[in-house]
């Protein structure tokens, strides 16, 4: 059977040959642009006919294309989809887990070792020419490092502080299953046992009826009085509120957040002002790092070799 | 032989002891404080029979120690004691090189990883509230990151980068001798070809005749257009004043220095206004994290028990 695919990936001359050779036979448009297609040039004959899409077009788009049996996201979570009414029914969906890994991980680690160093309070002096020694730091080397989710995102970073001396506890629904750069795995259930232990604690869990103020209040004060809390996962894990009071007491050594609730955070949020936070602006991931889009663009092309040879998906979401 | 040995670290009871034990059957007294020991309160007749000396004291001290044999330092660098008539003829000279490893070079990734992410900007703009995405970021996998000076400093540099997917090359005098974290050895003769292939250039070199002003513009100049560099030995080996000049022409992604010349940088010192570059006053090693004590202790230790026994000392520099 022919299919109509619609690729909505930022692609090179090169990468879009590529795709156009493992699609051979079949009907592929491009409409890629830097921001990942916004699909507003999408004239609605072709939408009509489309069987596969790739990449994260806007759900209006995707709820128009009602002879869709295939979604390969760019993204690495594919909530935005799920929701009923979006997806035809059958309509397989698949993710580009792993392609991130790298880019959030890295971004985290930075964000870590950056407040580990006080380079953020170093930063507020440098304009008024201080050179003043702000006392001491922190070190990775032995440091217990709670990682609240063990994905892809969560792996990677354990796996960066594990290379700097640390000793990495994971935290997943089935402890059973083991994590790259995890030396302890323990099942999700066991947090509040744990958390008072760690040095550090990094969230990468996705948005989930259970993960929504995973931290709230009285979790933030179960941390040590000296802890750094990472959040590069979905902002709802934690009470931005509550976080910026608690850090207001003069509790935990620092918090790094590359998402937040609500995103973006308002002007006025209180957050802002706290300096032992850091905060970016969901920029961890995205587009931030040509990599990412390399290894987008990897799992896509297998991805649509084996859909086109009816075999097993990667990263088959349902 | 009966050794009066002097004791400037700043020890805990427990370490006082291990160095009672291990210098048993001798004189030991401790002036070790917080400062590592400033010498104030040494009795110039307890100066006059010093056989040993541990720790840094000020050199008005050392020069006043004529029956000193053996001088064991708690700093990785001895270049305070070397000039002549500081330490008396056929005195022993010992380093604690080893001790700072993991405290500059971890410093040092963290402000190379922070410049990466951008993460200074991030913090410029977050008291005014901004939520504003900044662009590209830098990655770790697969730059070529050239490390000028590959002893303990920056072959533990170079080990953190590795962990993260980096390709390392070392510049050292003699190329045969190889270093842990350092892909491929060369000469330090070659730095002049190898520079503007260099993603991130770290050095850390002693301060000799031929490291200083080693990185002036004509060598700034060759580095990438989008390099980093970072300086975590000397400051001296960086032309600061050219640096701030090369920055403000847009060259370079950045530049983050532990160690400046002149030390301290003046506050009217324009690298200071090169939003660019990231700058801590020194505070990358010294007493910042407590492992580093723990292992100036272990080496001390262990060269103590080594002289008195008569054996060969760890680090001995001359």
């Amino acid at each position: 059977m022919s299919e109509t695919i619609l690729n909505f990936l930022p692609l090179t001359t090169e990468q879009q040959q590529r795709f156009d050779t493992t699609a051979q036979g079949h009907t592929q448009l491009y409409f890629g642009d830097s921001s990942y297609g916004t699909g507003a040039d999408v004239p609605e004959a072709v939408l009509e006919q489309a069987s596969v899409i790739i990449g994260n077009p806007p759900r209006e788009l995707i709820r128009r294309a009602k002879a869709l049996r295939w979604l390969q996201t760019s993204s690495a979570g594919v909530n935005a989809y799920t929701a009923p009414g979006i997806l035809p029914e059958g309509c397989i969906l698949s993710s580009a887990s792993g392609a991130y890994g790298i880019s959030v991980a890295e971004h985290m680690f930075a964000m870590l070792l950056s407040l580990m160093k006080r380079l953020p309070a170093y930063r507020d002096q440098q304009f008024g020419g201080v050179w003043q020694d702000l006392g001491p730091a922190r070190t990775l080397h032995n440091a217990r490092v709670l990682c609240v989710g063990t994905g892809d995102l969560g792996s990677t970073f354990a796996k960066y502080c594990q290379a700097l001396g640390a000793h990495t506890i994971g935290l997943r629904r089935d402890a059973s299953k083991a994590a790259e750069g995890i030396a302890e795995m323990h099942s999700m259930s066991r947090l509040d046992e744990l958390l008072p232990l760690a040095d550090v604690v990094a969230l990468n869990v996705p948005e989930e009826p259970d993960t929504i103020n995973l931290f709230d209040r009285s979790r933030l004060e179960r941390m040590k009085p000296d802890a750094i809390l990472l959040n590069g996962g979905r902002g709802s894990a934690i009470d931005c509120e509550a976080l910026a009071d608690v850090l207001a007491t003069g509790h935990l050594w620092g918090a790094a957040l590359d998402v937040t609730a609500p995103e973006p955070l308002s002007a006025d949020h209180k957050l802002w002002q706290q300096s032992r936070a850091i905060i970016t602006p969901h920029s961890a991931g995205g587009d931030h790092l040509d990599l990412t889009l390399t290894r987008i663009v990897e799992i896509a092309l297998d991805n649509l070799g084996r859909y086109l040879a009816g075999e097993t998906l990667r990263n088959r979401m349902r």
